[in-house]
């Protein structure tokens, strides 16, 4: 496993290994890209596992991307543990990681990016609307990413089924020669959602944040009912609400993967139920595709 | 000459090519872009003569790109001749012709792309101010360009210099992976810049439309009787006035290519005098850029 700290570094690494495979094998290689922030958990691990078993070549980028974080939001306490991060990427295959430093990705002068990519529509809703920006920056990173490495697949898991959304659309909007692959969410033994941001939970709101997944997996048994998008989204918040510490940022039944606002009456198609939520200062999110199909009982998506 | 109507048709063939060359030689090849909207002239020839001397395959993509135009803009009378245009792409050595429709470009439901890119800074000013997104829709286009062509150089025309300076912040922020190769600008014999726009003229607009170039060809000797940038920006305003028809847009001295405003007093630097005047309903864009050295006279790029 090569570590690269520079842009520069992993494109003439990469350009290397594919002229060596096109003089040795006389074909192309698969570049599968694992886009990241670190702080590696058994999601990003299955992620990593589904590349290897995809692609010849596994590049793993770990990368704390300023730009999607807001003034007020947890950039500097995102936790970070490279040493940890390494053993994991090692363990299930990787080939490659990029691990550049905030200066690398947003050179002096700017420290920013003056080029956004901007996806409308599929990014405003949701965390779009609770993280002003969030999108963009985070759009904007994985375009760096895309011309950086030159995946032909690039690997999100569905825990942010609006992240999957959004790249999506801005892959196919722009003609991105990358195919997004969409991995299932990973779950602690009581449901709660993989996320490196678990760890800034308290005991108290680790045991209560359960409620999260405890509320979405009751989606089939209302759907069975008949109920309608309107009355879905407040069992939901009910049903969330039963956690003392849960402050909810928002719960919605929407279309997937379009984010458009579901009619009441659930016609036929695919749908996402949708939630974020802070307990204390640690703001978490989790969702649940579903399917409606006309005559057949509702049934979500694993 | 091949003419690619669809975006999987030219991907499929220059994968060909490409694969084919690694089998054959055991070496990559080098594709050179020349993103036009038609209507070619001798400075788009200019472009592809350049190409074809630096790469070993030269893709001429002719689109009349829908959003980079305002809404009164002219779109619809925007000049077109495919037949002479691919007479020309063929005498000058074109290798693939990329010719999508709007459909193929920007397919329903959403005719136009909900992903945007966007450049700040460097595309707000000049026609970036005139001309509110026109910039959004050159590099969300040029971007959509360089995803399904994969070139290694693109090639630009200087008549456009803001248009140049967009695209190369935009390969340096989001890292794609392309050499942007700027090109002089293309005159007629009395001077005045070629663009598919000119046929717009009538002939006493034409005859006048040369005081750009005469007024901009002033700037050397001005410069040299120690002018500031307000009184230079002054004299190339009051030249231009000196035709009847022409109805000044803009005309302004910048830094180059940050385009951030100038200083009065020109410090070390490159500069460019940058102008837009409507003839009629003919909008003409023309510019030059100058270097300024401490202790020596100033003097203009060819």
């Amino acid at each position: 496993m090569i570590v690269c700290r520079t842009i520069a570094d992993i494109r003439r690494r990469l350009n290397e290994v594919r002229s060596a495979n096109w003089r040795e094998r006389g074909e192309p290689i698969t570049v599968g890209l694992v886009p990241t922030m670190g702080y590696l958990h058994d999601g990003h691990a299955s992620l990593l596992k589904r590349a290897r078993e995809e692609c010849d070549i596994v590049v793993l980028s770990i990368f704390v991307n300023p730009i999607q974080f807001g003034p007020n939001e947890d950039f500097d306490r995102y936790p970070r543990d490279e040493e940890r991060d390494l053993r994991i990427a090692e363990a299930n295959g990787v080939d490659f990681v990029l691990l550049p430093s905030v200066e690398e990705m947003y050179p002096a002068p700017a420290r920013h990016s003056l080029t956004i990519v901007r996806v409308s529509g599929v990014s405003e809703s949701l965390c779009g609307a609770s993280r002003p920006g969030h999108f963009d920056g985070v759009a904007t990173v994985v375009s760096k990413l895309f011309h950086i490495v030159s995946p032909e697949r690039a690997y999100f898991g569905m825990k942010d089924a609006q992240q999957v959304a959004v790249i999506r659309q801005m892959v196919r909007d722009l003609n991105f020669p990358v195919e997004i692959v969409a991995c299932p969410t990973l779950r602690e033994p009581d449901g709660l959602a993989l996320s490196s941001r678990n760890v800034y939970l308290n005991p108290e709101e680790r045991a209560q944040a359960v409620v999260l997944s405890q509320a979405l997996s009751r989606i089939d048994g209302w759907l069975a009912e008949g109920v309608g998008a309107f009355e879905l989204r407040n069992r939901l918040a009910d049903e969330i609400r039963r956690a003392p510490l849960a402050d909810i940022d928002y719960v919605e039944v929407r279309r997937y993967p379009t984010l458009e606002p579901a009619d009441d009456e659930l016609a036929e198609g695919e749908y996402i139920a949708a939630l974020a939520v802070r307990f204390g200062r640690t703001r978490l999110i989790d969702n649940r595709v579903f399917h409606v199909r006309k005559g057949e009982p509702a049934c979500s998506a694993p």
